[in-house]
């Protein structure tokens, strides 16, 4: 089956301890399209200015991206600057402009609104909202979000949290949407605001999972020494989950598939931060996805107890 | 076979944000050892003072641990003093009583000296290595310590590393030790210090421990709500480690035994937490540890790729 991405397109400049680099293709849905595309057809809903190069559109084309939703706008594409500090965990964003992504309203194309996997890639819960309202099947709605919604559209943010079947944020932001230190305490306050699923990202030490049965999975992180580039990797993990999902659900969705999306999810972000952009899924095949898939389950299997 | 445990007996005055307890039995073989005791018999070598409880005493001889090297020195009982903030994570000393504890030199009874096990519990590095002089026949040596002796007895530790075999430390100490923010690297290179596998513990989200063939293990951290009492969670960690190893080892130790061992660490560290003092250990059973071992196997596990 098929999943729907919707999010933002943006040119990035990324300053890192030991490199820069300007105008890389960038923003949640590039990411998240193009993760998902490894394991399902996608539809792509998003915005461009004038200025997008036109190998960008040929790469996602070449990924079975469908673009027929992708919005042409007079102006520049969104563009976003930010820097790295030493320790590639602490990010200073250093400029936005927002262009053509400032009035930017999702509008999906008939052909799309029987979507059954619906990937809300982070925008603002207003927009992600809209795309719902357009939709007439969606079997199962994934929405991702950020620090900025629940400081300036929590309402929003809240509203949304009743329509979607899993919610993705990072620990930094669970603590802030609840008021929760301990971690576990907020995936389960999450729930509670609506949806089912609860996918809590913690960067270096993984990623935990809670479902409505009481269900809980934690999966670990790939040990990785060498960051070059941590933008995207949220997203990257969302666009790895939901085209995992996408292609492998025939019936209704299971915790044990859900985790199974969690760690391909994890094995494609793992991925995606060794190199700038997304230069490392550009030349990724499927086989380096499976050998880290079985490296990602060594690292964190034991037997039964004796 | 036996573990020969050797560290801090202490009397602890804990403050949590709900509750504070005054004189309870502390010191990192005090947790040590009860943990150790769930899976082998157990040799304590520490000091108490004139004012330590006859039923402290009792306790730990109901637990089969040998109290033969148990000194008991004219004075106070080394005294701990310490508060938790709201987020039971960091933790503020009030007070710290050396008392007996400093003037101890630990001396091995003649028929602890053969003892296969030795865990190092923490304490001043002299003084561990100081055990390991009066050692025959130690078939494998796993040290603790903390951020106060890489602060001021830096050297001691750095001679130390070399002759163990496994090190035990947390996140903040092993970047402390290393300089290496990232914590994948900081295991590396501890292990080029000294010891052949590193336990880095890192709290609520479990323990990496790294091994000389490039083996890695990542063990999950156990789902918990309400924690009432942190102090000693990673001493019962070592403790359940250096137990289990002892009980289950015949040949040369492998990494999968090392993995059940870590395992079985955190599952003692998780009741630990549950109550303060060691008082969730005196009420403990075998059964509860194997149902929590298969608890942790289930949040941690999931299947082959398709």
């Amino acid at each position: 089956m098929s999943v729907l991405v919707v999010g933002s397109i943006a040119l990035d400049t990324v300053k890192t301890p030991l490199h820069e680099h300007a105008d890389l293709l960038g923003g949640s849905a590039s990411y998240a399209a193009v993760a998902a595309s490894f394991f399902s057809p996608v539809k792509l809903v998003g915005v461009v200015g004038t200025d997008f190069p036109a190998e960008h559109l040929a790469f996602l084309q070449g990924r079975n991206i469908d673009l027929t939703g992708l919005q042409h706008a007079e102006g520049k594409t969104f563009r976003w600057s930010g820097e790295y500090m030493l320790d590639m965990n602490t990010r200073e964003t250093r400029s936005v402009d927002l262009n053509v992504f400032e009035h930017f309203t999702p509008t999906l194309p008939a052909s799309f609104a029987a979507t059954p996997f619906v990937l809300l890639a982070n925008i603002a819960p207003s927009l992600q909202g809209h795309v719902l309202d357009q939709m007439s099947r969606a079997q199962f709605v994934i929405a991702d979000t950020m620090d900025l919604w629940i400081n300036i559209a929590r309402p929003d943010l809240e509203a949304l949290l009743k329509r979607v079947d899993m919610l993705i944020l990072n620990d930094g932001e669970a603590r802030q949407l609840t008021g929760e230190h301990n971690l576990i305490s907020a995936g389960h306050h999450i729930r509670a605001m609506g949806p089912r699923y609860v996918a809590l990202k913690k960067g270096e030490h993984g990623c935990l999972l809670f479902g409505p049965d009481g269900e809980f999975f934690s999966c670990a992180a790939f040990p990785l020494e060498n960051l070059h580039d941590p933008t995207g990797a949220g997203d990257t993990f969302a666009g790895g989950l939901a085209g995992y999902l996408a292609a492998h659900t025939t019936g209704p969705i299971t915790f044990a598939q859900l985790k199974h999306a969690v760690v391909n999810g994890s094995v494609l972000a793992s991925f995606n931060v060794e190199a700038f952009s997304l230069e490392r899924l550009r030349t990724l095949q499927k086989e380096d996805i499976q050998h880290r898939y079985e490296a990602f389950r060594l690292l964190s299997q034991f037997e039964l107890s004796r």
